[in-house]
C-alpha cells in the first residue's frame, strides 16, 4: 500500500473528522428528498416550476436579473467566457494562473471554445489593480475567483475589487466572478451576495462547496446573457431532461447552510490559530478570510504522514486524507471548515494539537 | 389559452395515460433510492465503486471492453464522434438528416467540435447500404441510430446492418451506434445487445427512454476510446463530483425494465393495430419494430385536438399531450409504450378507439 493510501485509509477509519460537513454518502441525497412530495413534477429540459423557482431564488440572492442552473461550474464558466468573447469578437480572457479553467478542466476552454487565456499575476499572489492596469493584451473578459482557492483562499481588499470593477467598466472588459465559494466570503467582507455581485457582469456559484450539496451550479447575469447560456448549455450536453436531483438538494442545503457561513468563518480562524501555534506549521492565509485555508508543514511528506497517522490512531480524530508535496520538499493540504468542527469537543481538538505539537518538536 | 396547452391540460387531467411509464415526478427517484444504504459513498469525479460497478455492468451487457457514464447522450455522442475524427484526422462524419445531433443539439457538434456532417439518405427513409457505398466524401465515422426515432422508430434489416458494418470496416470508417433505445429493438432483431453492438466500434445507450430512469447515458467501446472520452467529459463539464443520483436510478430501472422490453414491443404492435383500424389514422411503421411508433392523422391539428379533448374528458384516458402539424396540414405524434399500457383494462382501450373511430368518421 502506498503511503498516500495509508494516510487515506487511516483518515477514513477515524471516528471524527475536523474538516467538512461529513461524509459524501447517499444519505446526503436521501435527507434532502425526505420531505419533498413525490408527486411534484420533474423539470423537463430546463423548464418547469422546480427549476424556475430555484433559478429565481438564486438570481434574487445574487441580485442578478436571471439565473440558469447548470450541472457543473466547469460548464457554466466556459460558457460565460464564450458569450463575452463572442459579444466582443475577441477570443481572449484574463484570469489568474491557478484559475480552475487553467488547471482543472483539461483545457476545455481552449479545446472546445478556442479561447486564449492571458494569465495575470504570479501564481502565489492575488490579481491586483496594477495587473489589470498594465495588461497589454485586449481581452473580452476578466475572471476573478473569490476566494482564490489554490493559494489558500485569499481575498483582495474590497476597495481593490471596486477599483478593478470600475476599471473594467471603463475599458469595456466584462467582469466575471468565479464565486464557487461566494457565500463563504461574505462574513469577512461584511457585504451581501448582491453587493459583491453588483461589481460583476456575470457570476457563477457552486452548490457543493460550503453549501454542501451534491453537485450543480448557477450562472447569473442579465437576461440576454442567461438566455444565450441556455443555448450553450444544450450544446455542451448539460440541458438534461431532469436536473431535479441536484436542484432539490442544492435548495435544501442552501437553506440549511447559508445561515452558518459566519460560524464556519469564525471556526476557520480558531482552527488556523491552533495550527499556527505548532512549530514548523503555518496556515495560508495566516488569518483566514473565509471557511478555508491551507496548512503548510515545514517538514517532509513522509515525516508528516507518519505523525498524522499516529495521531489519527491514538485520538480517533482525522485532520486530512492527503498531503501535497511541494518542490521544496515540504508539504501542505487544504482545509474547508463545515458543520463538523462546531460539533467537536474543544478538549479533543486541544488534545490533537498537543500531540501534533509534541510530535513535530520531536522531529527536530 | 392556446389549443396546444388546452390539449396538454386535458391530457394532464386524465386519470389513465396510454403511453409511457407514468408521470415523470420525484417519486421516480425516491423509489430508486428506497432500498439503497445511505452509508454508501458517493462516486467522486468519475471514480468510486458506485460508478465503476455500473460501468462494468453495462459494458458487459453491451459486450464492450469498457463503458463510461455520462450525464447526457448529447455529451457522449459529440465526444465519440470527436475522438474518431481526431484519430483519423478528418473532421467529417456521416449520419441521417434527422439525427439527434443535427436537429436537437443547437449544433453543438459544429460549434464546439467543428465537425462537419455528411447527411446520408432522405429525411423520410432509413440509411441503406447503397448510401454508404455511394458516399463521395471521406468521413471518419458513420453514426447509425437504431431505431431511427424521427421517422417513427424504423429499423433496417439485420442483414443490412451487417453489410454496412462490414463495408465500414473495409473502408476504415468507424461505426458508432446511437443506441438511445437499443434495448427496445432487441426483441424484434432477436439478438442480444452484445450481438448488435459487435457490429459497432462505439455505442451510446440512454437510461431515460425505455428504461425510464431520470437522466444519464453510457458510452462504450475499447479502453483507449473510453479513456479518451473521460478527458473530453471533463472538458465538456460533465465530470461531476457526484453522478450517483443518475447512476443509482439508471441501475434500478435497468434491472426493472430490461426484462419487459418484449412486452412493450408486443403491446406496441397491438396498440398500432387499434390506431390502424380507425379511418384516416395510420401508424409509422405500420407494424412497430420496437416499443415506439408515430401516429399520423389525415386531418387538421385543430380537428384532431378537439376530438382528443372530447375523448379524454369522456373516458378519463389520455393518448397524447401534443400534436405536431405537418406541412401538408395533417398532424402526428409519437408513442412510446411502457409500463402503463399493460396495466390498462382492454375494455377501456376498446372504448377509446370506438370513440376515436366514431369521431373521425363524423369529420368526413
Amino acid at each position: 500500500m502506498s503511503e498516500a493510501s495509508t494516510l487515506l485509509q487511516a483518515f477514513k477509519q477515524t471516528k471524527y473528522q475536523i474538516p467538512g460537513h461529513g461524509k459524501r454518502n447517499i444519505q446526503i441525497l436521501k435527507d434532502a428528498l425526505q420531505e419533498v412530495d413525490g408527486q411534484i413534477e420533474s423539470d423537463v429540459y430546463g423548464n418547469g416550476k422546480i427549476i424556475d423557482d430555484f433559478q429565481a431564488k438564486i438570481a434574487s440572492y445574487l441580485g442578478k436579473e436571471t439565473a440558469v442552473f447548470f450541472p457543473s461550474g466547469t460548464m457554466a464558466q466556459q460558457i460565460a467566457l464564450r458569450i463575452w468573447c463572442d459579444k466582443k469578437g475577441i477570443k481572449k480572457v484574463a484570469y489568474h494562473p491557478l484559475c480552475h479553467l487553467e488547471i482543472h478542466e483539461e483545457d476545455g476552454l481552449k479545446q472546445l471554445h478556442h479561447i486564449e487565456p492571458v494569465l495575470l499575476a504570479e501564481k502565489n499572489r492575488l490579481i491586483e489593480l496594477d495587473d489589470v492596469l498594465n495588461m497589454k493584451e485586449e481581452v473580452a473578459c476578466l475572471l476573478l475567483e473569490l476566494p482564490q482557492r489554490e493559494i489558500g483562499g485569499q481575498l483582495p481588499d474590497y476597495v481593490t475589487l471596486e477599483e478593478i470593477s470600475n476599471l473594467c467598466r471603463k475599458k469595456g472588459i466584462k467582469l466575471h466572478l468565479d464565486g464557487a465559494r461566494l457565500p463563504e466570503i461574505l462574513p469577512y467582507y461584511q457585504k451581501s451576495a448582491a453587493e459583491v455581485c453588483s461589481l460583476f457582469d456575470s457570476v457563477y456559484l457552486s452548490f457543493y462547496k460550503g453549501i454542501g450539496g451534491i453537485a450543480g451550479a448557477i450562472l447569473a447575469g442579465d437576461k440576454a446573457f442567461t438566455e444565450e447560456s441556455k443555448v450553450w448549455k444544450r450544446r455542451h450536453g448539460g440541458d438534461l431532461i431532469s436536473l431535479y436531483p441536484y436542484i432539490l438538494s442544492s435548495d435544501y442545503y442552501f437553506d440549511e447552510r447559508i445561515p452558518k457561513m459566519r460560524q464556519y468563518y469564525e471556526d476557520a480562524k480558531e482552527l488556523a490559530e491552533f495550527f499556527n501555534s505548532c512549530p514548523a506549521v503555518s496556515t495560508m492565509p495566516l488569518v483566514p478570510v473565509s471557511n478555508m485555508f491551507h496548512v503548510h508543514f515545514h517538514a517532509s511528506k513522509e515525516e508528516v504522514e507518519s505523525i498524522l497517522i499516529k495521531i489519527y490512531e491514538s485520538t480517533g480524530v482525522g485532520l486530512t486524507s492527503y498531503l501535497r508535496e511541494s518542490i521544496e520538499g515540504t508539504c501542505s493540504y487544504e482545509v474547508s471548515v463545515g458543520d463538523q468542527y462546531a460539533t467537536f469537543p474543544k478538549e479533543k481538538v486541544k488534545q490533537v494539537f498537543q500531540l501534533l505539537n509534541d510530535e513535530i518538536k520531536s522531529l527536530k
